[in-house]
């Protein structure tokens, strides 16, 4: 099997940290480049984080490019104060670490995006873990995105069980409804991995000890990072058990969809403000008896997952 | 394998005496009863639906029992406008059926299913097609009831597509929101059958067209009442393409689980009357990494359904 093209597309946020580093240890994927979005942070500080966590794990051969700064409806983005408490003010649990010697692309993360799904087209797996607002706007500018690009796995959305902005709204959604909707019901080969999984896949300080122990610089940042976003689930009562691997999962699924089952589900995004259930992703009624490329994980081999992504981190770290 | 013994649970109801007949049809099960429910009727006219359903079909064997009128939170039930354009006033699409000589057990149907489900444990299938709340109050009288019943099969609630009534709920779970919570979190081994898989299975003209060709008297009253329903359907706007087989396939995976793909889950019904999604079957977050017995219908095999049910009609309406 020729080794695929991987883009992320993060928000960069601690488990979009963790996806990074799990795309960057993953030998079947070659990871291109990422594009920075907003969300868990504003978007010059997700790009930022995303520069130096590359350096830090000796991947500056990796470009980073600049998304869209805010929805397609908004003028503007400011961080929501449950997430400056989840990932911290800077994003990465104020973890400090070194500026990384590159710096951001000229080219923006949406023609990149374009270019790319263009050269390599099947054999592009592309991750989102933010908003959708850069594969919308990709696709609106040029449509041919929406079936170019092999594989999209996407963290985001939630649809048997409930959100965690609202009962019905799940965090990535819920900064862009209209642009999720869009990509959502043009995107093909769509795969939901959202909080139905998961919220099923934890990280404890056990594993995170065993970071430490490997006693290199990144072992221990990787660590702090991670003992931030644990310590954070554990106090705004999220989660006492550990902290969801959220935007990891999505990668590992790109990579290797075995780790879940998914439902095929024609989807798409509520959000007319009046409809009581802004932002929820929900299969569409009347496309029930219509093929759909589109699948949603449903299930998730937790045990497996969680001690495959512990040996990637062991690996990755011990440099 | 031993013949099982059947409950049905009908708030009879067009899509309900399909169901009856699909249970009175079918060789792999013994139909031991039937309890009455409101929802498509008022429960007396549901009971004599019933009776006079089995009588059309020389089932004068089978007993009817009378269950709860009303849910556990209300005092009196009046019939939805909208069950009335669907199902008729008479709950049968205005068809006029003869008076079946035998009468309601005296008996309560709660109490019919208590000591069923003593006497016939795992061999017992209960299938309720309307609201939960006779299992819900055989549960509270008796709580062996939800370890006992050995497969309990219900036609109801919404997970992966918008409800019926709302965006959140379906109509059967928001006739009694309370006692359908009280059965989901306790009842062992249920199987929700809800409209993520019912609104793939449509029947159409063509198949009443087949059954009036039959000639016989059932034959005839069942495709005008079917007939009734499937302009319901289309006059309303529900579906143009045909009506749902919502109950007799909740009768259909009861005795063969292979017509539908399910998903294990621990589901809670919400109830709060604030919260916005009052009657929304869902997943309970708090038990996704505990084992469950609880299943989700989400993929049917709608042909191979909906011709095992087009031919299990031919064949009980051919007397």
């Amino acid at each position: 099997m020729a080794q695929k093209k991987m883009i992320l597309d993060l928000d960069t946020g601690i488990d979009d940290a963790l996806a990074l580093a799990y795309a960057v240890g993953d030998p079947n994927v070659d990871l291109i480049g990422i594009i920075s979005s907003y969300g868990n942070t504003l978007i010059e500080t997700a790009a930022q984080n995303s520069l130096n966590l590359l350096h830090l794990l000796g991947a500056n051969n990796v470009p980073v490019f600049i998304g869209e700064s805010h929805s397609s409806t908004t003028d503007h983005f400011d961080v929501m104060p449950i997430s400056q408490l989840i990932h911290g003010k800077n994003g990465i649990g104020e973890v400090v670490l070194e500026t990384a010697p590159r710096h951001v692309e000229t080219q923006s993360g949406v023609d990149f995006l374009i270019a790319a799904a263009h050269q390599y087209a099947d054999d592009l797996i592309f991750i989102p873990t933010g908003p959708l607002t850069n594969l919308a706007t990709a696709i609106k500018k040029d449509p041919a995105v929406a079936t170019l690009i092999g594989n999209t796995t996407l963290m985001g959305g939630a649809l048997t069980v409930p959100g965690n902005v609202t009962p019905f709204t799940e965090a990535n959604i819920h900064q862009d409804p209209e642009d999720a909707d869009y990509a959502f019901t043009r995107q093909k080969n769509l795969t939901m991995v959202g909080l139905d999984v998961t919220l099923r896949t934890l990280l404890t300080k056990k594993e995170t000890a065993a970071w430490r122990a490997l006693n290199t610089t990144a072992a221990t940042k990787f660590a702090e990072l991670m003992d931030f976003y644990i310590d954070a689930y554990a106090n705004l009562g999220i989660d006492k058990k550990g902290a969801a691997l959220h935007d990891p999962l999505a990668v590992a699924v790109g990579i290797d969809a075995s780790y879940v089952t998914t439902l095929p589900l024609a989807m798409h995004v509520t959000y007319d403000q009046k409809s009581g259930d802004y932002g929820r992703t929900i299969g569409d009624k009347d496309k029930l008896l219509v093929p759909t490329t589109t699948q949603v994980a449903v299930l998730v081999d937790t045990d497996r997952f969680v001690s495959d992504f512990q040996t990637m981190m062991l690996s990755v770290l011990n440099n």
